[in-house]
């Protein structure tokens, strides 16, 4: 079964609004194992519509329209449909009183067009819309299924999931579930990534392994069809294995991990305190950290020491190390890890120094950075980076680097 | 002229990311007027993009492609395209050499599929990628126009200001300019913010008035056609002026400002010194200046004090102040701005203390944040909030709003 996706609103077009609808569908399609090919977005246009129906009826067997149901005259979705698959639109009892109870709970004055929200066609499956005035419909024509949905993604989204998803599990009748895990890598890029294990790339097809670059990771999703939960897994499970064993030195974690949310789980599960001395990301790091719930049990505070006198001044950062190995070298985010380790009395300390661009700093390269982790006593370990991106991406990415290598310390 | 916008990426397919180049590309579009009129997402997929493309052709004068520029198998945007229209891939020494770079500087190791990235049509205008490896083109056959740009939006967005918007002003070759001026506002919300300038709103058309809500802050853009770019300023003023009237208070910026830009340029500017004591933000605020270049002539440093030994022991913040007050108060707000400025010896400080949430925290309920602001010898300004977001959304709204307070402050 191959489903389209078709978004109606001239706001769509332009750029008034991101089209998430489209993303959230796809999400709940591709988990009840249904197939989308296209996504298109139409203006409330009635000809365009026509002619995006068209197109869409020859390549798929389910249509999912959002928007256009509203009361007003841009609102031409279910009219456009009727006249294509030859029904008629008749007014919902049920959805009209909605309406005039609404307005009567509100004590707003309900106009004539509002009761347009109420019209459905004859002969369709009437989706109820709990937050909100317009019902959705799905309904069958020539083997092919037409679901419409209100734009608001606060009506569309509950409507999806309650009442359009068991609809199309009624269709489908599959016994089959989805099954899927996620890799999350950190410290390699997607091509080499993807080198690497192309071997396993090219001859899975149940579980499929697929490659997917964010902004913050590089993860592999991978996706098995089985009769069972247990089974799916079970498929997924040495694949999963073979991977690990090529390239498991870059997994930070798995599914809805995020290398703050990593780092934080082993910070408190080994009970360990954390501070940091930031220089360049002046306090992004322990910010990211207190994203987490939890993470007071583990942060106590920390500096955020961006000029050299504060980092003379307030960490005892001594002016000869400065001098002799500059403010951007590994000598100092050493010190800055230990020192702040000392100073606010935790297990772990963690520095963070360099040349955030884009001007060169401290006789450094912009994108330039040196990251120190001080644990216990042993000798602080330390990392170097030559980034490449702009300011911020420089900062972002030396924060990430470092939870990176947090949590490379605490696995170990 | 008409476009269409075609993202091409089984990742969106799955639901896997949001469509935001689709909302960019179309914003963009609108402002130097070219319509769009469908928007279509299709997967890595070589046939079924050369099924889209034939349709697009038949609707469409420019096509715009966004993603499939990348080194690995699946990414087959260029190949399609240049077999649909009949064109070669050549090598772009420019674009190789660049690559080669990238891996030489970083010390990553270069992979033979990296190369893939460099290939360009042969007979194109290349638009250079100043923030990522692939190049993207423009090229036309048979009156049609077809941009390519790369799927990640960091290197997109630039791209498509800086190089696809003058390539389409050259082809369209407009006299008319369009001039526009957008006015940023914080602490007001959009539907307030329209109610109140409504009688402005409904008889605009030259300038248009169009607000906007984004995740930072409430934009009204006015949107002038004229013959130069003056006479569209002389359009926008009296209105701009006429709005400033009813609403100025709220306006922090105009354009590109951001509140951290904003805050940083007055700093900068009154050659003010700054720190901050940071409790349920832990260096977000501190963090958000320094991601403006420059600001290390202001910010000297800071401190993160996330629980209260550290505020006792790290900022002096006295125990009795905390079991009087709370931890979450006006008079800990004042407390870690006054210590914080004394500590660093600098012209301001600003402390944050609250709830963030999902726990209520020192007794007050979630959402619940003061700030305070210490410049000079004056008493310390202090700001409650009651913010109702999550955890995260709530410690970004409470560095907004101390962003906010503080130029406010310095504007006076």
């Amino acid at each position: 079964m191959k489903a389209e996706i078709i978004a109606i609103g001239s706001e769509l077009l332009l750029g008034q609004i991101t089209n998430t609808n489209a993303k959230f569908i796809a999400t709940e399609l591709a988990e009840i194992g249904i197939d989308v090919y296209y996504q298109t977005v139409v203006g409330d246009n009635s000809q365009r519509l026509n002619e995006v129906l068209e197109i869409a009826q020859k390549r798929a067997d389910v249509l999912i329209f959002t928007g256009g149901l509203g009361p007003t005259k841009d609102d031409m979705t279910k009219e456009s449909i009727a006249k294509c698959i030859g029904t008629r639109l008749v007014s919902n009892g049920e959805a009209l009183t909605y309406i005039e109870d609404y307005f009567k709970r509100t004590g707003r004055v309900m106009t004539e067009n509002n009761k347009k929200q109420a019209l459905v066609f004859e002969d369709a499956t009437i989706l109820p819309n709990r937050h909100g005035m317009a019902p959705g419909m799905a309904i069958e024509k020539k083997a092919i299924r037409y679901i419409l949905l209100p734009g608001p993604p606060h009506e569309m989204e509950p409507m999806f999931r309650d009442e359009a998803i068991p609809y199309l599990l009624g269709v489908t009748g599959k016994k089959e579930v989805i099954v899927s895990r996620v890799l999350k890598f950190y410290g390699i890029g997607e091509a080499e990534l993807e080198f690497r294990i192309q071997h396993i790339l090219d001859k899975q097809s149940n579980p499929t392994v697929a490659p997917l670059a964010t902004r913050e990771a590089v993860t592999l999703r991978l996706t098995a069809k089985a009769l069972s939960k247990a089974e799916g897994l079970k498929l997924i499970e040495p694949v999963e294995k073979e991977i690990r064993a090529i390239v498991g030195d870059f997994i930070f974690g798995i599914d809805d991990d995020t290398l703050a949310s990593k780092a934080v789980d082993l910070l408190l599960a080994n009970q360990f305190s954390i501070t940091a001395a930031e220089s360049l990301t002046a306090g992004l790091f322990m910010a990211e950290l207190a994203g987490e719930p939890g993470i007071s049990d583990s942060l106590k505070g920390g500096v955020v020491v961006y000029n050299e006198e504060t980092k003379i001044k307030h960490l005892d950062i001594s002016a000869n190390l400065l001098s002799e190995y500059g403010v951007v070298s590994e000598e100092c985010a050493a010190a800055l890890a230990v020192n702040a380790k000392r100073k606010f009395d935790t297990d772990i300390g963690v520095g963070l120094t360099g040349a955030a661009g884009p001007e060169s700093h401290g006789g450094q390269a912009a994108g330039t950075v040196w990251i120190g982790i001080a644990i216990g006593e042993s000798t602080p370990h330390t990392y170097k980076l030559l980034l490449s991106g702009t300011r911020n991406s420089n900062r972002q990415r030396a924060v990430n680097f470092a939870l990176y290598y947090l949590i490379k310390q605490l696995h170990t």
